[in-house]
């Protein structure tokens, strides 16, 4: 069973979060991960070609497969900040190394916020000490709410499962909620979990648990420069270490994945402004990558998500989204469903009293479109949300 | 000097509109355009591979480059209506044809308006003789008010140049205001003359234009099942046969691009919902291929057009729509201006000074955001809008 109401605790894993002055108004902006013993840690990241600062520290440090600690501030991205960022990541690390008594190559750095403006390092350097000083084991929540930026509701999930024996915890936390697009998209989502697993079955198991979470899901077409997934795996449940293909593998992915997708869930139904949550199916496309593209079409057609969001019966805008998104499409073959009910048959009109039906289906807070193409064998799905008001609200104005 | 406040007149074509009840209000909603003689015609039809039935026959009928009259009607696509569709448009074809006494063959078609709805069919019948005996020399203005959906203003321009010794009237009418995106989205657009000039040489005029006009334009990210631009040319001037690359050919050139670039200018302007028009310029990329595919990323950026909506001054979302849109980039070159302002130097910051300076850029209803790569010489550009309440406002419940 999934844990969202209390308090998660992961054995080995220290937690806290202050206050530092990052953001002008008095809500937590500095938070520290540390785990004892140091973890085996693999990671994902931004595949934005302007990468932040942060990002590219961190990325290289993850090469070693250790991490003592994280380091984590909202409120500034320390992206395009130059060589300063570059330094001021390098110091971040160093602040808190210092202050722990730990090895500087072991603590990693992530930011999130706004991009371009150099970050506030002497209040950083400043909480370090204090951030050190409070953790403690059920540190977490403090840690997700610090990690926020413009997001509602604090995202993150825990579940024990059984691996060779022992008990084992996973917990995944997460921010983000706009910039959210195909390969991860301004998100931070830390899992920690005290299993004992070589950093190469850790590696494909994040990997290819991003790939049918964070790496499927769109709330506005933009990926970030930030975007970072870590994993974080210190061992302390003292199973045997974990084989690819084991039933002790097998039971952790299942629990790690399904925890993963349940946050890349979370992060569409709380994407800005966002009052729908769909899910985008495309299926019998000429491959999988042609499935993939227009399926994100889809996903991202300013049209369809206005649609969704005035509860609006026109599946024209969907057909229309497909049409553009590929060439290779015979319109005559194309059925579109919205959940059960088939509106589109051939590439025309199911009819009136299914139009009907599926007005209904769009006034549910969550639903699924499917588009079959009838064309191969190639399926993809892309979870997506609608664009409303509220969206151009929030995004007219986040930095001035 | 371009017209756009008199009543266009162009020798040899007449035109009439009328309310038929294709609409549920009593706005004209069907527009008939005749050319005596009948006109040389070249077309350029949507990219988008759900194609509407007028599409498909007047894409089919323009090969004869042979065309006496178009009908037009608006508040329905024809589109996604199968083989019914198909058949409707050809009626609409012939029946016109039979009113007028003309070749059902040269009789083209264009629809406009909701997507998977069969047209009123009887009550285009009994509209069209009316239309017939209508149609009058200066009837053009009515055809504008007939094909406006969501437009909020007419758009049409004339204008006289010399060709030949002869005076050659050009008049250019469009409608489109959402689903603009690269390759011509939703729109209409005919560019009638009386210029004498064979059918290759109007297709070299019409494809250079559109590429540099309807074809750089972007409101939303999507194109429409419908577009369509047709130049009409009957010869009624009287000019010696057009030459390419002549002096009448230069000069016949620079004015009919000259109003595709003001019409499409006007589309973006009234995109859905717009209060800014914003040019994207990428230089010095790669490829011209590069910088196209990342002027039209930030271009249809949503991140990008709230925070022209907001007149926040966030050149962050810009550089991350470049980021995003291409591989091949490197960060700490990117230079940003926001019209002669560089606000952003080396990938980073160029000052406060400088962005308090684009914030009053970003006033304007208009101005031009520069990306320079310095990686090569590609050059593109893009006209865009932002995105406002209005248009999640227009944009929610278009159809029910």
């Amino acid at each position: 069973m999934i844990h969202s109401d209390d308090v998660p605790v992961v054995p080995g894993f220290l937690a806290a979060a202050v206050h530092a002055g990052i953001k002008p108004y008095p809500v937590k902006d500095l938070a520290l991960i540390v785990s004892d013993p140091p973890a085996r840690a693999v990671g994902v990241f931004t595949s934005n070609s302007v990468k932040a600062a942060p990002v590219l520290l961190t990325g290289a440090r993850i090469r070693s497969g250790c991490c003592k600690a994280v380091i984590v501030n909202s409120g500034n991205a320390n992206a395009c900040t130059g060589d300063r960022g570059f330094r001021d990541a390098m110091a971040m690390c160093r602040w808190t190394s210092r202050a722990m008594g730990a090895d500087e190559g072991a603590v990693f750095v992530c930011s999130t916020g706004v991009i371009g403006v150099p970050l506030p390092v002497a209040k950083i350097r400043k909480a370090i000490p204090k951030l050190v000083r409070i953790l403690r084991p059920d540190g977490i929540p403090e840690v997700v709410q610090a990690i926020r930026t413009t997001d509602r509701f604090p995202k993150f999930l825990w579940e024990k499962t059984v691996v060779g024996g022992r008990s084992v915890t996973v917990c995944g936390i997460a921010k983000g909620a706009g910039m959210i697009c195909p390969n991860m998209a301004t998100m931070l989502a830390y899992f920690l979990t005290d299993l004992n697993a070589p950093v190469p079955v850790l590696r494909e198991l994040l990997k290819t648990g991003v790939a049918k979470s964070f790496n499927r899901i769109n709330v506005d077409g933009d990926g970030s420069t930030n975007d970072t997934v870590l994993l974080l795996a210190n061992g302390v449940a003292g199973n045997p270490p974990v084989v690819h293909g084991s039933r002790g593998y097998d039971a952790f992915r299942s629990t790690l994945h399904h925890i993963m997708e349940e946050l890349a869930r979370m992060i569409v139904r709380d994407g800005e402004g966002s009052t729908k949550t769909v899910d985008i199916v495309v299926r019998n496309a000429r491959t999988n990558a042609d499935a993939r593209k227009i399926a994100y079409h889809i996903a991202n057609s300013s049209l369809v998500k206005t649609s969704f969001y005035g509860e609006d019966m026109n599946w024209g805008r969907i057909i229309v989204a497909v049409g553009c998104s590929n060439p290779h499409i015979e319109q005559d073959k194309i059925d579109i469903w919205y959940n059960a009910t088939k509106v589109v048959k051939g590439g025309v009109s199911a009819g009136r009293p299914q139009e009907e039906r599926a007005r209904k289906v769009l006034k549910q807070p969550s639903f699924t479109i499917t588009v079959d193409l009838h064309m191969g064998k190639g399926l993809y799905s892309v979870l997506t949300s609608d664009l409303s008001h509220e969206y151009i609200t929030l995004n007219a104005s986040y930095r001035s």
